[in-house]
């Protein structure tokens, strides 16, 4: 594997991780960025995010093999645009959205010349900007790449190389498919995080310091994923808009189905219900996806309480 | 204080933990337990979970200065009525039960004779059973004191210095107030997570191994409570229903004012949305009631990748 210089375009979570990941793993590769924010642009240049923080999207992709954009999903075509006569000609296109169908339309609208594989790491945390990113950040989590058809078959391998040097499994999707599957493990859940924290603090019966004070019943949990960056968050619901509403009529429906139980006291529904959801968090944790520690690890039985 | 015996009904999560507590934090005070059934009588009695374990609950009973039922709501009154006869007089009796309204009703209903001051300690883990809990769990959280009217002063002011002496902050909160409170605080999270889990294993389009595999774009955070014991959740809901229906009420229209938005791609009212709700979780970790480690520190940014 021996990618000569990987520009990356927006230097917030992903993108400053990507960066610090490839110095760590991939020693010979040079990375040069840009992010549309100057203070974003300094910060990096601080943190050493890349080895080159540019001062704009062309100089910094102008020597690319590989160019990923990791911008949010609704301004990566007008991202893309701006480099287009940039990007040298043989250079690989890539980027990390959420969404993958409209992500690689607007890819493939704005550079028609270059070979674009659009990918999508899974893996995150609720911080965003270009404090937030760190080496580690793809260490055993699946980075799906969603080739079109026809694809490069050299460049796809390239690219699949690049994700498993930086810690990644990869998993090849079609991009209709991803875009289900992430409606359903990453974007309802999202969606419905936002919804009751924001549920929450609306009340009048009950004050915002009571939501807080008394949070270590469950709520908590919720505030960590509607702590995520709101432009992106905002950006994948319209671009995968379709897969989302019918995931959430889905879950309506179920919802509505455990509501009709609570009312009519059908307790043999909702205890069967209940019972059957451990299996899927023992499987989660089976396969390397989430921490076996009760409670996350934030209560440590050792030395006595949570930490933060 | 000077608890001279406190018995524990029921040695699940609470019961065990409690039992814990009181030996670290009161080793003046003995510790008399019971549990329905015998094995976790007997994991129970290897844990020390107390220090005696006895055959029935009118024998864990006989002696006490304070007994606190630590079983499902729904079977409070039962517990209760079983052991009428047997507690002593003077007996202070308590529970730790997460709907107050009815419990306390339960209570009273089956010891007419004796002090009831219900208690709700708003600490937790996804585990239960004997083996789950541990000295530590109500370090530094609320415990919520909801004693009826003309309750006995003595006895109340002995309650709040027994939950602070096992690490807890008290709060005194009348009982209606209570079960509004955890209701949007804890039951809703708890049903939202139950359902969405389950519209997940449920799906024809994608397969549960791969809701598995990339749990790790924000579901995962919701199978965590959702691996939570269902007997007592089933209890909780049809203790609380009234309660849980209200903002289950409100839930719904939230929700549905952003599935809307989605549909007709209003951007604004999305962003808005989303860009409101991180000052809830600042002020939870602020407060000590969260781990401010990103991704709960479940991603380990100095030695690389996830525990687990």
């Amino acid at each position: 594997m021996s990618l000569g210089t990987v520009a990356i375009i927006g230097l917030g979570l992903q993108g400053g991780s990507i960066g610090l990941a490839v110095q760590e793993f991939l020693p010979g590769t040079r990375t040069t960025g840009y992010d549309l924010d100057p203070a974003t642009r300094t910060r990096a240049a601080e943190r050493g995010l890349v080895h080159q923080v540019c001062g704009t999207a062309a100089e910094a992709v102008s020597q690319a093999d590989l160019v990923i954009f990791c911008v949010p999903p609704g301004v990566m075509g007008e991202a893309a645009a701006e480099v287009r006569g940039a990007i040298p000609s043989g250079a690989l296109v890539s980027d990390v959205g959420s969404c993958k169908q409209s992500i690689a339309a607007a890819l493939r609208e704005a550079l028609p010349d270059h070979t674009v594989i659009p990918a999508h790491p899974v893996a995150g945390t609720e911080n965003s900007g270009p404090d937030a990113g760190f080496a580690h950040l793809f260490r055993n989590r699946w980075c799906i790449v969603t080739p079109p058809e026809q694809t490069d078959l050299v460049k796809l391998s390239e690219l699949v190389a690049f994700w498993e040097a930086l810690g990644a499994n990869v998993e090849i999707m079609d991009a209709r498919h991803h875009d289900l599957v992430l409606a359903v493990t990453s974007h309802l859940p999202h969606l419905i995080a936002y919804t009751i924290v924001g549920t929450a603090s609306d009340l009048e019966d009950v004050t915002q310091s009571e939501v807080i004070k008394y949070s270590a019943g469950g709520f908590r949990d919720f505030t960590r994923i509607a702590a995520s960056d709101p432009t992106m968050w905002r950006d994948v619901f319209l671009t995968n808009r379709d897969a989302v509403l019918t995931m959430l009529q889905r879950f309506t429906e179920d919802l509505t189905a455990l509501q009709r139980a609570i009312r009519v006291g059908d307790s043999d529904t909702l205890f069967d219900h209940f019972a059957r959801t451990r299996a899927i968090r023992r499987s989660i944790i089976e396969e390397g996806q989430d921490d076996s520690r009760p409670d996350f690890g934030r209560t440590d039985h050792e030395n006595g309480g949570a930490r933060g």
